[in-house]
């Protein structure tokens, strides 16, 4: 498999009040055709990922909304949703729309409005992703999160601490990043100190509630970016799903679901993990980045927490570097357009075009998606 | 393109107050399974439609719950929504999965539970499909129709009785389908004296609120059914938009989509709209069917209704006949599921297994579905 992405657009992530969904969505796709150097008019289809539209506005039928909107001229457009996971799975159809010779040039677009509606509005909409036991038994995604680090915590010994070390390495990260929801720094006693939310996740191990879109065009034609910039290549695109509860588990220290779609993409890449130089991973509370470090094979089980404390994958350490966008955790994580951003932010990083956070030398990239407490797993790997 | 069709199951539509989404899944699966001669396991990847688990149960993420559900061992599954068109935008997703190679065995599943809920509550739901626009004035679906229906009146002098004529032809239909939601028939006068819903349009020229599910399971391998049974191949699938609300449209009297998709089917499928034996087609209200007639090339504009009021695409004619099953009109239109059935039965049919309802020597069939008021339309065609 090798797709060429001809072109990204993300927008601001946060609190953005003052910006409709349409709005966002617009700004996204025009950085994105801009990026391409093509106009809406030359994509052949339009995917679109979200997940709360229906739920939080009473508006379904996105695809063809979003068509409408973008005046793509009756072009077919669809709605893929898979909870958190719908833009790694938005990706996935679109590229294996480009790969059956079906589509030539197919926009991806992602898109969550979340900030203006109440939080308890947000948790019990969030928790659609979840069993229907566990919205009855009244848990909410921190305590299903919270589930895992605590089962985490006691067979490996991981330390509360050490979940701390995800965070201030985001939050670092996110401070070179202007499109980040939050751009401060943080210390370990900070969020320590920071209101416990699910024991043992305090506030400041959690991602925040956020607005925003993103974009990307693939394709499937030869491209060359330009003589002096690189093409960036999609080269493995894969899929797997897990129980929706965490009821239907065997192992809670484990994402299963994202280790079958991590060893799958090495496979589809013809890669091993140790050759990733750059990776996105869904860490929508700081216990999930640990998950994602140990279950796409970056460190051997009940391994990662401590390599993470001394700096393993932050940048600048010469090695693999995790979530130089922030992550979900400070980039922020507008639902639908998670998935995309982390492409966008690995294509920024192969193009050697990521400013003060670029990775260097970064050769190959990988974007790690989840939806729910792990149900599913998108993993995509790309290469220049 | 040629994809085969290696299964189909269909669960009996109505208010099924007795069985869960889970289990009218488990029903149309287990059939689909069966009649494909494979296990859930044999599946490489779940396709699920659905449009109102969201907003009507606060349940989204139906991929990964259904993939748990139906035991399929970690299989990626997508969800894709695109208002009433979701079962044909999933079949169009799943058979560009088969056509890339991606995926060798997959299973498309729709699913919808309406009627445990009441009716204001539908009738908002189902706006979700609509504008924004549509939504603040107080219309609903009817009312959209029914502005495409005096559209339609008054252009062509298209008439109410003509209109009812739909319902009493899709009614017989139903009345030998015994997965039917209403197997009764009808008469014009009955029709013409149930009461106004939104003006041209009666109770009896609308589709029900129904619960249901139908699956299909595709391949891209060769597939032979047996000696003596037919295989019967998707050999078009094709999708194209709209703009969302009626405001963006030149004209009334036709659905652009719908008449996009159809056009560059035929061409996909090297065929006329003449060489159609059998077709189900999204009669949603009557007027419906009488603008899809036209739209998909069957009769010329204004020549539909008259058509059809002589029994032109009546069971037994001895030419093309439309919506054998009963339609949405009466088979029922539980949403998700409508663009699935709509296969399984043109597959059945074009494999000379339709009972009493059976077109005569069918051998190529087309299956229209339609999102929203003509937002998006799906159509495939297939040939045995």
């Amino acid at each position: 498999m090798k797709i060429p992405v001809l072109g990204i657009g993300v927008t601001k992530f946060g609190e953005l009040w003052d910006y409709s969904p349409r709005v966002l969505v617009k700004q996204a796709v025009a950085e994105a055709l801009n990026d391409a150097r093509l106009k809406i008019t030359d994509v052949d289809a339009i995917f679109v990922a979200n997940m709360l539209s229906g739920i939080l506005g009473n508006q379904e039928n996105l695809g063809a909304l979003f068509a409408d909107e973008l005046k793509s001229a009756n072009k077919p457009a669809f709605k893929i949703e898979g909870a958190c996971a719908s833009g790694g799975l938005a990706i996935h159809n679109a590229v294996n729309s480009v790969l059956a010779g079906v589509y030539e040039k197919v926009l991806v677009l992602g898109i969550e409005k979340m900030t203006d509606h109440n939080p308890a509005e947000i948790a019990q909409a969030l928790m659609s992703a979840g069993h229907d036991e566990e919205r009855a038994s009244g848990i909410s995604f921190p305590g299903l999160y919270a589930i895992l680090a605590r089962a985490h915590m006691e067979k490996y010994g991981t330390k509360e601490e050490e979940m701390a070390a995800v965070a201030v390495k985001n939050h670092y990260h996110a401070s070179l990043n202007p499109k980040a929801q939050f751009q401060t720094q943080l210390t370990i006693e900070q969020i320590m100190k920071s209101s416990c939310v699910a024991d043992p996740l305090k506030l400041l191990d959690c991602s925040p509630v956020s607005d925003g879109a993103a974009a990307i065009i693939i394709s499937n034609i030869k491209y060359q970016r330009s003589k002096t910039k690189r093409t960036v290549n999609i080269v493995a695109s894969t899929v797997a799903t897990d129980s929706l509860g965490l009821r239907g588990r065997k192992d809670l220290t484990t994402l299963k679901a994202a280790m079958v779609a991590g060893s799958k993409a090495y496979q589809q890449a013809k890669i091993k993990s140790s050759h990733i130089d750059v990776a996105e991973v869904h860490d929508c509370f700081t216990i999930a980045e640990i998950l994602a470090m140990e279950d796409l094979g970056f460190f051997s089980k009940g391994k990662a927490a401590r390599a993470i404390t001394r700096g393993a994958t932050k940048l600048g350490n010469g090695g693999l570097v995790v979530n130089p966008s922030g992550g979900l955790k400070a980039c922020g994580h507008p639902v639908g357009a998670t998935g995309i951003k982390q492409v966008c932010e690995i294509v920024t990083q192969l193009r050697n075009e990521a400013g003060e956070r670029q990775v260097k030398g970064a050769k190959i990239g990988l974007a790690h998606n989840v939806g729910g407490s792990g149900a599913v797993a998108v993993v995509h790997i790309l290469k220049n």
